[in-house]
């Protein structure tokens, strides 16, 4: 799946590409601005008709959501030698009728803190970018500061 | 470690646990806020004298922290049964000597992106904080909703 070209050590995925990745990861961090002021969150998601599904218990990130509903969702998978990151940023709505929440209660997402009540939220997206990182190719600085062959 | 008091699913950490969490891991992610909108980067790290130090390519990061050095840090370890995530709130400020330089290079950072110009970034915290979950505890949908006993 990561082609590199040319032995590039970044390379830029497609929307496609993208959302396969967070269709097989679980987790991933939401970010939430307030006032000039982010906050970030662990999360559990899915992906559900290239929407983000979050479920989470009452708290700080469902008050900033739903004082600016712009948001950010980033996941990643690490590895020694290569790593990839998505970043989706949208509009995050959380799920308030009963039909809304039967629509995303067959994904099993679960909360981080355990909740009785379910709260649900959709990022509708509006941009979604995606990056793979290979490692191997970083220069050494023995070979010289800006040494163009390296 | 990860000491649960009477089965509670959340585990506030201390500070020193916290920074022990950072000095046994890598990677993390960088978000910065410009004009109320954030970004966030996958980013490598390494802890010197409790601060935070990255090293990374010229680019967007870069440069948003230049506009904004109030940033957010946020590094986690996820199992099935449970994980720990720990937030990191500080300035950012671009090591600009040589002097500055040397301090970290003992610390063996890589970039995600080769750069044989070594941009480093030291975050110097104004506040962390640390939580462990454990995840076996989560109440099913079946136990009723709105009990308080499940």
């Amino acid at each position: 799946m990561f082609d590199h070209a040319d032995d590039e050590p970044v390379l830029v995925l497609s929307e496609d590409e993208s959302w396969r990745l967070l269709e097989n990861t679980q987790h991933g961090r939401l970010v939430t601005v307030v006032a000039g002021r982010a906050d970030i969150f662990p999360v559990n998601h899915a992906v559900q008709e290239r929407t983000l599904v979050l479920r989470t218990a009452p708290g700080t990130k469902l008050a900033e959501m739903a004082v600016n509903e712009e948001v950010l969702f980033e996941s990643d998978g690490i590895l020694s030698d290569q790593a990839w990151s998505v970043v989706l940023r949208g509009h995050a709505q959380r799920l308030e009728t009963d039909k809304e929440r039967e629509a995303v209660q067959s994904l099993g997402l679960r909360s981080w803190v355990p909740t009785l009540k379910e709260n649900y939220v959709r990022i509708t997206p509006t941009h979604i970018s995606g990056r793979h990182f290979r490692f191997g190719l970083q220069p050494e600085r023995e070979l010289g500061e800006g040494s163009e062959t390296g």
